[in-house]
């Protein structure tokens, strides 16, 4: 089991080396449970930055090259390029029966259909991830070796995967200090699409419906801390919520379908003037919320994670 | 002008002896501006209990005998009960022109209305305030001398209010260390509706929606930072919260007109794959929430203004 938790790689690959790439690079090697970290990036200059930083040891100039001769690979791309990026370094998984291939994207249904697709049977070495870390500020300059450390991984393993594929997995991230959970990447849509990524696309929304009115300006210089943190989320990076929001569009506009149900509920006792339907609900929800603690918290509180 | 500025008071009553009303008189107090603090509850074990923490100086056993002999008034109770409170202590208001009154609800038409209907032109020495601060933990226990200091207040003059009556209220607050801002009741509600009574709405009913779902209850067991942040004003008191939504419906339901129409576009372009479209919405959004600034901070982030 030790072996299992504290696994040793002679070669990590990194294809994307962005914040999660390089901070998961930085992680490994700060655990010593790494020898060579090769990366590679759509573009040039962010590998070369990945390497002065000694994000990674050896500049790759294609993922494919990567992927050579590494027995762990992380494909750590935008969710939207992740069956591109499978389809370019197929070749290699099959000569590289050994290698444990994982990613980091925020959505999983649709990396699981992408890796059956591209890899069919070589998708037994594949096991989606998803750590639930990051930095409002993205790119490798920000890579953090303590990233991980105290944070949530969900692994959504495809069929394909045996159980030693998935504990070996498992153990990875363990041992960067991530509580691992496994569920389907059906469950895993649901829910972070009705705790994360909806209340996104709310916090989004609302933003703009007030920048847009007449007055919207001035009315946001009167803004105080309520509105502050209902909009945080507001300032996450647009293409990555972009891609998620479309990957996981249907259960986000379920989520959506359920609160409008409730809010046109909320805007019918507001209209009939109906105060005890109206406390009533209020009373319930704020003694759940007193109740609620996060399953996990930053440790820099100001830069909570923005896949999340 | 300083002694506009540094106001002095024989005696001070407050009709409602909670967080706000409390904090108002200790702040009095610590600034040298009053000599005697009688105050009024609604329940006599709470005006004991303001007596015992040295809030209050006298416990009056009406709302009446908290304002008689006082050269300044404030009304401090729930925005519901403005009505019935400036009609119970209409008599005094006639016989001390020289009193000063001020409420400081969160909503402020119909404080205007109130004082307009029940005080007629002794609605001149009236000056309904809006201190924008609080606790999320009420009551007079929590009071606090230095609540009020560095936050905004704003005041919505009546047309009966003389400017130096309004200079004469200013100069109160402004000796507590707030931000003394000016508007129209109209203006004001719209305002605050807009960023701050619509968000609590959205977050209340977003998180019913969550809690309600088949496995919300597991969803949110997972949930971390963007769920804390987004739902901390779920939190907030039920009580006051029904009444400022219903206080300020119009407005209230003017805002979620316009964020429905956001949202409904936000959805459409999901359904259609509009990748282009969702981005450059997300991107003003993203780029305008990174510009903006809180118009205070409250000295501890941890609790910030359950009004506001």
């Amino acid at each position: 089991m030790t072996r299992l938790n504290r696994p040793q790689f002679q070669q990590l690959g990194i294809i994307g080396c962005g914040l999660i790439g390089g901070s998961f690079a930085l992680a490994l090697k700060r655990a010593g449970l790494v020898k060579r970290v090769v990366g590679y990036s759509k573009s040039p200059s962010t590998t070369e930055v990945a390497k002065k930083l000694g994000v990674i040891d050896v500049a790759a100039e294609s993922a494919l090259l990567a992927v050579s001769g590494s027995d762990l690979v992380l494909v750590a791309v935008p969710v939207s390029a992740t069956e591109a990026t499978l389809r370019a370094i197929r070749h290699l998984v099959q000569i590289q029966p050994q290698t444990l291939f994982m990613d980091v994207g925020s959505t999983k249904a649709d990396v699981a259909i992408a890796a059956q697709k591209v890899l069919g049977d070589l998708a037994s070495q594949f096991v989606p991830a998803h750590p639930i870390a990051g930095k409002e500020k993205a790119g490798v300059q920000n890579a953090d070796a303590l990233l991980f450390q105290g944070k949530q991984v969900v692994l959504t393993p495809l069929p394909e995967n045996s159980a030693a594929e998935v504990q070996r997995a498992a153990g990875v991230w363990a041992a960067l200090g991530c509580k691992v959970l496994k569920m389907t990447p059906e469950n895993h849509d649901a829910a972070y699409a009705a705790v994360s990524h909806f209340p996104h696309l709310l916090s989004f929304a609302y933003f703009q419906s007030v920048m847009r009115q007449p007055s919207g300006r001035e009315f946001m210089e009167l803004a105080g801390m309520s509105f502050r943190d209902f909009t945080r989320i507001a300032g996450s990076d647009p293409a990555i919520w972009r891609d998620i929001l479309l990957a996981n569009r249907d259960e986000v506009l379920h989520q959506s379908q359920r609160f409008r149900s409730v809010l046109d509920r909320l805007e019918h006792w507001l209209k009939e003037g109906d105060a005890g339907a109206l406390e009533t609900l209020l009373r319930q929800v704020s003694e759940a919320r007193a109740k609620w603690t996060p399953a996990f918290t930053d440790p820099d509180d100001g830069t909570p994670s923005s896949h999340f």
